[in-house]
């Protein structure tokens, strides 16, 4: 699978989601043209997969009415090695990404009941079955897909999650042969020594699994689970421009992983130094002046640290 | 020392300093009112040492003028098992320090020469022996010392820090006895393999020797790099009520890790559950109202995880 050997030979595989879960979560919605500018930036910058738009019901999540179009600006006549993806919850959105375009499908089921029913109508079991079948649907059509166990470390309905129900729900996606799999901390209220620990015990269910993780910034966490991760296994991380984005549960828009401060951390490293941290903030500073408000990142503010030597 | 044998106990030593680090980047002075009903919030927490102020001169550093008498207050008539700490830059401080009941003397020297001559006019060797003569004296005067290296882990001005000049001002302090060491990463420069690589060398010059670490968060690595410093051995940690403070050389008022969610984090790991998260909260939202806008810390504004079982 090309995402493994791009995750081997860079260590680490950068997939932006604010496209999808930052502007999901704005009240209001962002043009078109505003979002081909973005994603033009983040495809210039060097992320291996940019994640576009969900495949929801238009009348439900406006934000994301125009995924389709946006797709297919890019598809078409694509120029970056950026890998597209776009987030499906059903049948019927797996149509529409199969029409326009999308290269990487990702689709999830919730590990809490309650989250599931109230997203889906159905509980996690049943949405767990659709999902899988969707997944191979995608991968019988030759796509790439990742599937993923949201509220996987705690839910804003019903509180703490089991790990026992999300390694089952991993073993049942393993399973079916899919070994691309994320574990997202939807309501935010994962902490580094349960990331670490629930990591190692998906990555210890088989040598072919490859894990992702996507933190939710609620409780300042966010980055401190990044690196819990990365201890664990982790090889890919989900992160959205500026921190847009976050837990749906509250009212305080705490904000993913900001993109830019990431890359920023690995640079200090000395890791995907290849990555243009320069575009990531024009982009960052861009969404910022667009949404006339603060956004949750660092480094788009302060600006980078200027290294003069090796550290 | 009493110190090692809380931390032996507990783990974790925590140290409150936002009545200093964080109201001395404020530009307006606190009334001395609301500084002692915070402090009396804070003693009432549980937490291990408050740091209650520096002892530097009124006329450059008006928001800590009234230090000594913040003090008096509190020291007369002791009723909390707190230690109370005091930040004295030199030994006009550590006489006035002597004379107003600092339990615990926190003394610094910076690892950068640019940062030195700034603030104390004195090169790093200078600033060094004196900050060892006075220590060795608040010990004279049976009083407890915490001795640390500013800028640590990079500088505003200078960018990198040797990690040698760090570890020889370690070896300067060991040597004369004074083993209860600070790291602080006055820039925020600071990332998790860095601190991890750096607090790890200082913990292996001596059984001896503790460590505490002092974060700010200009670029979002704060609560990481409290992570990585714990992972490295460090048993105490300098955090800020509402996360308030942080680096002397950016405009952008990114603070210091926010107390409470530092709190938040070892409750959730089941570590230091006798410290009333509560009392921190209120201490975080009473400063918020004070000064009118969003401060850095996250529980304070989202509330903690309400976890229904045991995780």
């Amino acid at each position: 699978m090309t995402d493994t050997a791009r995750a081997g030979s860079k260590n680490i595989l950068l997939h932006e989601v604010g496209l999808r879960d930052g502007l999901q979560m704005e009240s209001q919605v962002v043009p078109l043209e505003k979002k081909a500018a973005w994603l033009s930036g983040l495809l210039g910058s060097g992320m291996d997969i940019i994640q576009v738009g969900s495949f929801v019901h238009p009348a439900k999540v406006p934000q994301m009415a125009d995924t389709d179009e946006l797709f297919r600006r890019f598809t078409l006549d694509k120029k970056s090695p950026a890998i597209l993806s776009g987030l499906v919850l059903n049948e019927k959105g797996l149509e529409r990404g199969l029409a326009c375009g999308v290269e990487l499908f990702c689709l999830g089921a919730s590990a809490s009941e309650t989250h599931s029913l109230k997203n889906t109508g159905m509980g996690t079991d049943e949405a767990l079955a659709r999902i899988i079948a969707a997944a191979k649907a995608a991968i019988a059509a030759g796509k790439k897909v990742q599937v993923s166990v949201q509220s996987a470390f705690g839910c804003g309905f019903e509180g703490p999650i089991s790990e026992e129900r999300v390694l089952k729900m991993v073993r049942a996606y393993a399973g079916a042969g899919l070994l691309n799999i994320s574990l997202a901390d939807t309501a935010g209220h994962a902490h580094p020594a349960q990331v670490e620990r629930l990591f190692g015990a998906v990555l210890a269910l088989g040598p072919g699994i490859e894990c992702t993780c996507h933190f939710h910034n609620t409780y300042g966490l966010g980055m401190a689970n990044m690196f819990a991760a990365r201890r664990a296994g982790v090889t890919a991380f989900e992160t959205s421009f500026a921190g847009l984005g976050g837990c749906p549960f509250t009212k305080v828009a705490a904000g993913n992983v900001a993109t830019e401060d990431f890359v920023h951390v690995l640079q200090l490293e000395g890791l995907r130094k290849e990555v243009s941290l320069d575009s990531l903030l024009e982009v960052a500073r861009d969404a910022a002046t667009h949404f006339g408000r603060d956004l949750q990142g660092f480094v788009y503010k302060t600006g980078p640290i200027k290294v003069k030597a090796a550290v």
